[in-house]
């Protein structure tokens, strides 16, 4: 069987702070430094500014959308996925990737984090949930996306 | 347009301690007593002790279950419904509740109960992610279901 | 395990002549009085009517919504399960029936139909769509229930 | 907004013959050709054949899986889904295709091409359901795809 890239998905708030979204942007450049896919629920904020970055860096990115139109995807998703299915799209985003980046986030986040969980899959939270119990901390971007590597070699 | 009874989500794991598995019977009960239907997963643990007790008062019970076949129903269900969506069914037993009672759990029943938050329903927790915000603590069964119908009666 | 009632899928357009709703209706009332359970998508048309007439002979009808809110459901529904999967909905119609008639019917329909032969889910058609291979073609709504009646005995 | 390439959705049976496995290497072949992106169900059969004339002519191609394993797509897939939803994902190929060619097929086949003329999508058939009201018949997987970029142009 060939060998995937590792595929990283990024989750996090459609609308959020500079910050956040400084903080997103760089991460989605690492990822495609590294040769990483990265797969995204599409829309914006932290979704948006990660795909930016790794368009950047020459990255590949996937969106997989709530709603029934590959058009609601943010300008720099490469590879829009339509589904329709409203929030049940989380569960895809968490199915189809190695390891997730959580950039802050709210409780759709925490639902692709427990999805991870649930599914043996590992987090690495960038502030927001990095409380809970069995997800990596990071202390800045280059540092979430080396532990995703890490995580997703071993598992 | 007629009322319909309020419907209450009980949620936790499929395998559950004795502990959790009376308070979550009891969950049950006081469901029934009070006109409820309850809506769960359709499985074991949690789900089943909770589906045995609304059905010893007499109650109504709803699962939601991720498999192809009805008969994956714990023998407590009356109304099961095969989704085939494996996990994402969580978000059709979010969907169709009206307040979710969390009884303990882990990652299933968080991502159930951040679907829940997101979707502006209200959570009570009895034991388990009691410490999430936003969601409100129960001290025993029938204090969960007390908040649970004076959430309910306010969204 | 105990011996669940027949559950019967009517499926059907969300608008409908008043020839093809009366003939639902019919066969709503026919599904109640052999005391079966009707499930449907839970909306108008077809739907609706079939609905109906199971209340008027004392059924349980179960709508399977594609929208966020159990609101949606005709006022026939008992059981309002609400899913935000859009269309993708069809599929669990399927997988909780023991057997579907279909009255009339376009698109929707079919898929329907389409999902429910290649889960090895017996199709009755009442008009429509019964030119297809491997349905059962029905002569009236009575007819239609006694067919469905006879195949799930056999499934 | 950026304008995408076209996304062609190649439906077809997981098993089948070497008839139509040649055809829908053809299939995929001239998909490539032309600069579109074929998207597919991921597993064997049609998918695969599709996906390998794709790969010949250095085309992008799509899987999306039923399963909840990215492990499951064919040897030419470059950019798998798991969804984990069964059947159910069915409605994401659709969602995301601008046309869709189906080569064969059965009944899985027949609930994607219902619901492509349900969201108003050009349904290309080669063989197989090419009887059926409002699809095109294709003569030859060359014809197929012509047809399917004439139809994309206009919907």
């Amino acid at each position: 069987m060939k060998k995937l890239p590792v595929t990283v998905g990024v989750i996090g708030s459609g609308e959020c702070s500079e910050e956040l979204s400084s903080l997103a942007r760089e991460v989605g450049r690492e990822i495609a430094r590294r040769g990483g896919i990265l797969i995204c629920g599409g829309l914006g904020g932290v979704m948006e500014a990660a795909c930016e970055g790794a368009k950047e860096e020459g990255g590949l990115t996937i969106g997989i959308l709530p709603g029934t139109s590959r058009e609601d995807a943010n300008p720099y998703v490469d590879i829009p996925i339509a589904t329709g299915l409203g929030d049940a799209r989380n569960v895809i985003i968490v199915r189809s990737s190695d390891v997730l980046i959580a950039v802050g986030g709210r409780w759709g986040t925490l639902s692709e984090i427990a999805f991870a969980l649930k599914f043996g899959k590992p987090v690495v939270c960038l502030k927001g949930w990095d409380m809970l119990p069995d997800v990596q901390k990071a202390l800045d971007p280059v540092d979430a996306v080396e532990k995703a590597w890490t995580l997703a070699a071993k598992s």
